[in-house]
């Protein structure tokens, strides 16, 4: 395309702060030859649902599908109940537009510090599945309030739904060095969902055969990721398991203000949504205290997936060069001084 | 009781080899005004299912009910298919003898290494519940191995089964100094179950109003767990959640060889179960690898249960010695060389 007719939903607290370097860092990778960037902002989340009482319309929805895609800052304040803007955005975002491979990169860059004493080398990728699993919605309670109140929640999975995203995360490996692929589930307990991703990824590997594959439960998968993370190349598993796997992740490679995020339409029906996967943080909200690293990382993600992967390459190295002088730097920067700075980088 | 009658599940692979050095320990613990011990050995898990195909039958079940207590090694081997014995043997005693309080400590002993560079002081107990959540094996497919499968799994939670290990969990925190519990849920995305939880934790409250509460979901909890673990005092959350953190619990406080676990019926309307969070560990079965230390803090968890604090309580001195030593020990003990250590130290 010659245009990148981007959605912009910078959102709440520390999102509208965040997005803001991210499109400078944007503008700034998109060369002479690339395409032209429009922005349209979409006056979604707590702000709105306060004023209005509005989550995303059908009308929102519609319009939000006509773009190339989405660049998303945080949701919610603490005067939301919880789960109105998770269920109603973010996450019916996530479904209406197909978001079945939510990406997850954990690397650990140079200069970082973590939290583990001998990290190692850390560079997977979480191929997370973003539209089944606990995640649907499926649950209810009868009686509630009452001491006889049952409360259930509903994990749905589907073969067809479970093949696209083991299929997405095999080519991710056969394109990786090291063509590695962990299935992360708990099978011995959730034996009928833990069997149908068992069964599916045993299949998908015939079509992918110089991918080595492993199985962890995701109980012992966290052990992993703080006693050798390296250990891990792709790894593939479903909706709240990645969602807990992937903020663990976020910890050990330096925190949820490095952490980016892709929510993926592979077959392109709809467009795909970049954040952030840290919230709208409204203890630090309008100080400009927020690390823009994680939008500016999703902005990357986004150029990727729009077929501007050298200048995706380009902001990563521009992250990666900041990211190395941090240590030594003599004072903390504010969310606009380093989105400038990661922002010149880009442009040389 | 002037007698202790155990009903021993040593099982398979180190099961066997951990129990027998627990049993040391507890025999060591166990002073002249406390109760004779009296063991049976029950032969359960994958050797017998092998022979026999049997996980657990009545029999088995009406014949273990009738004990004080149950110790349990390991169980389970690569050639039993995923669930059979976890669902028809592991999961039917915490499920069939009501085990609602899935204790496991989460504590950094002085010298132990943990892979965190700056653990801190971490002494905290995850109040896991045991008995509903999604490991109620309420889960079916339909067209299984088709295209069209659905594979679902269906978390039960219950306003009587969530309440009594709430309340559990506050009676653990208003006994510690810090009086302090967190809950950790998923309140945002799993509402239902979610805000069972919530409106029980703080309907609960009120009868236990000096404990401080506060609520993390389950990411934002794995984090904490890597970079501030002291924050935590007693965790209260639900089954999987549990079974995840204590996990990760293990890991960031010198591994699963240390971790030990408590599944008890508080109402002693049937025997409390005592087991390492470690597996059957095929790999280094029979080879006087494994570490029993598991095993003992568990032993140190069932003779508070039949309470013989003081035997308790200097079980784990015994280990906090022992542990402190290792560091600087010239060679790696066996398996009965630690026992024998720590039943010493006990013995005194
Ligand atoms: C806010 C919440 C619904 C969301 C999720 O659970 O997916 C978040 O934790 C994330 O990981 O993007
Ligand atoms: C073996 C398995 C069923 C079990 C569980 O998930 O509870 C184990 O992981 C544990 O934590 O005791």
């Amino acid at each position: 395309t010659r245009t990148l007719d981007l959605a912009v939903v910078a959102g709440d607290g520390i999102g509208t702060e965040v997005v803001e370097q991210g499109l400078l860092v944007l503008e700034a990778a998109l060369d002479a030859d690339g395409p032209t960037l429009t922005t349209t902002d979409y006056d979604l989340g707590a702000r709105r649902w306060h004023a209005t009482g509005e989550t995303l319309t059908d009308a929102d929805l519609a319009a939000v599908r006509r773009h190339d895609a989405i660049l998303l800052g945080a949701i919610g304040d603490p005067g939301v109940p919880s789960g109105v803007l998770e269920r109603g955005l973010l996450l019916k975002l996530r479904f209406a537009l197909d978001h079945y491979v939510n990406l997850r990169p954990g690397r650990l860059y140079p200069g970082v510090r973590s939290p583990l004493a001998e990290p190692g080398e850390v560079d997977f990728v979480v191929v997370r599945e973003g539209t089944e699993g606990p995640y649907v919605g499926n649950g209810g309670a009868i009686r509630a309030g009452t001491p006889h109140e049952v409360a259930n929640e509903v994990s749905v999975n589907t073969a067809f739904g479970v093949e696209r995203v083991v299929r997405d995360a095999f080519a991710r490996a056969a394109a990786r060095p090291r063509k590695k692929l962990t299935l992360v589930h708990k099978h011995n307990v959730l034996v009928h969902a833990g069997h149908l991703w068992r069964r599916t990824v045993e299949a998908v590997n015939a079509d992918f055969p110089d991918v080595t594959v492993d199985y962890l439960h995701v109980d012992a998968a966290t052990i992993f990721l703080v006693t050798n993370p390296s250990r891990f190349d792709v790894i593939v598993t479903d909706n709240l398991f990645g969602d807990i796997l992937t903020d663990l992740a976020a910890a050990i490679t330096g925190g949820i203000g490095l952490a980016a995020s892709a929510n993926i339409n592979p077959d392109r029906t709809a467009p795909s949504m970049f954040e952030p996967v840290h919230g709208s943080a409204p203890d630090i909200a309008g100080q400009g205290k927020a690390d823009p690293t994680a939008t500016v990382l999703s902005v990357a993600l986004l150029l990727d997936h729009v077929g501007q992967s050298a200048a995706a390459r380009r902001v990563e190295a521009a992250v990666a060069a900041d990211l190395a002088e941090r240590g030594s730097a003599e004072r903390v920067r504010s969310t606009a001084e380093v989105g400038k700075d990661i922002a010149a980088r880009v442009a040389g």
